[in-house]
């Protein structure tokens, strides 16, 4: 699918899997966009310009912004309010900036300072990812099928948000828009307490003694295996999910604690129907998301 | 790869995923080799039939095993009992009697009677399935890389575990061998532990209000879409898994339960250093499952 361009000239802050996949896309849609990437470590510009994924590189953010209609701010969450500060004096009046966080209030609260430009802030959310970090690791196909939450303030400019839906459109996606604070509650079930969670039962395998230790590496075939993918994901990406999106998780942490209380409390027990009529009930769900063709 | 005939006549006691998988692997190796499928409903008998996975059917596990030089029994674990006591007087003298139960040091338990008879017991555990259940779920390919762990008595003869090695071989799979204890002590963690997390939060997340409900389900690309999968698996086995491996579970659970309130805790007070250092130290193991060819 080609479409006509989108943009002139798109500002790329931070290029790891996210960043650098969308520039994959920008690329293949339309070789008149100027892509510009923006990263702090040089290590890491040097392999985006040994990728050829974008036309210039810098690691000054306000460099990079100037003259760009698109800014995509693509960075770890706890780098947004020093970013938002540090762009406001490049960014060109009538740029839209968006970003691809996984925590919506936040971002919006974060990048709020560029309004002062002034712009069109579209806060985004592409639901799509893998275990693996950085720009070798992108790929255009990543968004192919996924959902795109955005989650606009009630005030932006329906055209702006129509031109970030067509971005993630072309990208392949799905766009839907939310309220920030609904977003975050629903990926903080979907998303950010499976990955709690994930992350939590490998360190508990971790911590077991030396023989049982490696055989649980050796025999990980039995849904651990699952786990362990999700627990490879990017430690710093998934810091800032918890520190930014704390209440929502803290909320259904808590329920998921009771409900796996009342479960460990029929094990004990040995009350075997509570268990089967419970296994029951969660099959039924399985369907529902191959039916939303997520699965 | 097509051996030499393994067994000249094998009875199924149970033709499930893994049962009918198995018949599958028979079927190509041999065809010599005649299979009796044993099963309690006409339905699945019938299903049997018409797949043409067995040379015979029958309700009645006594006149299945007659005669046979190799009886697998692959039934939920809370058959077991039953099935012992009826087959005794069906088994051939010097037949050997294996099964396919994720928990090792119950099915030796519960399989004891067989040993009246007498045969060779090599219980036995293919670490390998789907979240899919039933004799057209299977496949012959479902073992082929996985591990097959064997949990003989120290007084087992060796060329009866020998055989059962082989068949197992004959299926793709590396076949290691295991006291029952620290059977069920590993896959508690790899196996019983993940798929109890998974069916409990997909109950969690079927808890939640409408709206938030269905939305789960429409975005669970992020994590939650795996969990589901895990907690789409059979509900009666697993029932069976958390009644006859309790303590084992109840122990990593525990485990498990600590570690989470103390990752819950770090958000709360939010401890960004606590949290980014657990999951650098959780992401490196993935790299250990892969080395070890699981993944």
């Amino acid at each position: 699918m080609t479409t006509a361009k989108l943009f002139d000239r798109v500002a790329l802050i931070g290029i790891g899997l996210i960043g650098s996949s969308l520039a994959r896309v920008l690329r293949r849609e339309s070789r008149q966009t100027t892509l510009v990437a923006c990263a702090r470590s040089a290590e890491t510009l040097e392999v985006v310009r040994r990728l050829g994924i974008a036309d210039e590189t810098t690691d000054d953010p306000q460099a990079a912004v100037e003259g760009a209609d698109l800014v995509v701010v693509a960075t770890p969450l706890s780098a947004y309010a020093g970013i938002a500060e540090r762009i406001v004096p490049g960014l060109m009046p009538g740029a839209i900036v968006t970003d691809v966080g996984s925590v919506k209030a936040a971002a919006l609260r974060d990048l709020q300072p560029v309004l002062a430009a002034p712009v069109h802030l579209v806060p985004g959310h592409p639901v799509a990812g893998t275990e693996h970090s950085g720009p070798e690791a992108g790929f255009a196909e990543l968004f192919r099928d996924r959902w795109c939450i955005l989650t606009p303030p009630p005030d932006t400019a329906p055209e702006a948000v129509a031109r970030v839906t067509r971005l993630w459109e072309a990208a392949g996606m799905r766009v839907a828009t939310m309220a920030p604070d609904h977003h975050d509650r629903v990926l903080a079930m979907t998303s950010h307490l499976p990955h709690l969670i994930a992350y939590t039962i490998v360190g508990t395998a971790m911590a077991l003694g030396g023989d049982l230790k490696s055989e649980v590496v050796t025999y990980s075939a039995g849904g651990f295996r699952d786990f362990t993918r999700i627990a490879a994901s990017d430690p710093v990406m998934w810091r800032d999910i918890f520190m930014k999106n704390r209440d929502a998780v803290l909320d259904v942490l808590q329920r998921f604690s009771e409900d796996l209380t009342a479960l460990q409390r029929a094990i004990r027990w040995g009350e075997a129907e509570i268990l089967e009529n419970r296994f029951r009930e969660t099959r039924a769900i399985r369907r529902s998301v191959i039916e939303a063709k997520q699965a």
